[in-house]
């Protein structure tokens, strides 16, 4: 299993460094965030050290996101708080603090604290088809 | 498999309103936003009509998931973008406002017009574990 001695995840996966676990199986951890965008503010990673989202081979992701369904009502039922964000940051322009994928579940009652803007655009005619062309290809 | 004739996902899932594929199987479809945050905004659904994630049965989330990692890849290729967001919005405080589950996937850049904040606060001493306990209880 990949592993990186120099990730604070990784670490916590070996033990090195405690956390409030909430789940746990042979590819997939969960824990609360220490520094909670709001109360039980949890986080859902993969045991295998991958830096972004991509670079996992489907079948693990399969397998760690499986989780999220009871995750998120566990959550809820614990908190009762009235919705939540799954949010997953990829890179730093993205918000991306520590190297290792994790999903964070948010928490939100209204008046809350976490905010995002929406700022939605158009696409020019025939942009989007030639986009979506591009995005095909790629796809395996 | 649950529809909802009123939910314009069911609706592009029905074939009776288009969208710009990128990816379909039996369970999942992912399409290009109509209203992106930014060039090659998707979204990646079930097929199946689920308001919020806490409700999908935990094979059909993995079954959906597993495509996150290649469409992130195809998108990054196709777009160029830095980064990436994967964001699933759960109740209108939440921001969600199609109620079907989807996942965003948001191309990011430098200087780009998504932002979110990130009010990070603390727990009181002993907090953190009572709400792990409360969580874990409502696990299956």
């Amino acid at each position: 299993m990949r592993q990186d001695p120099d990730c604070i995840f990784c670490r916590i996966v070996a033990g090195q460094v405690p956390c409030t676990e909430l789940l746990s199986d042979d590819v997939a951890l969960s824990f609360l965030d220490i520094a909670p965008l709001a109360q039980g503010h949890a986080l859902l990673i993969p045991k295998e050290h991958y830096q972004t989202i991509d670079q996992m081979p489907p079948e693990l992701a399969a397998a760690v996101l499986k989780h999220l369904p009871a995750l998120a009502a566990a959550v809820q039922k614990a908190t009762g708080c009235e919705g939540f964000n799954i949010l997953q940051n990829n890179a730093r322009v993205a918000h991306q603090f520590v190297p290792h994928v994790h999903f964070h579940l948010i928490p939100r009652s209204a008046g809350d604290e976490f905010h995002f803007n929406w700022p939605a655009g158009m696409y020019p005619a025939g942009r989007m088809e030639r986009l979506a062309q591009a995005i095909r290809k790629n796809l395996p």
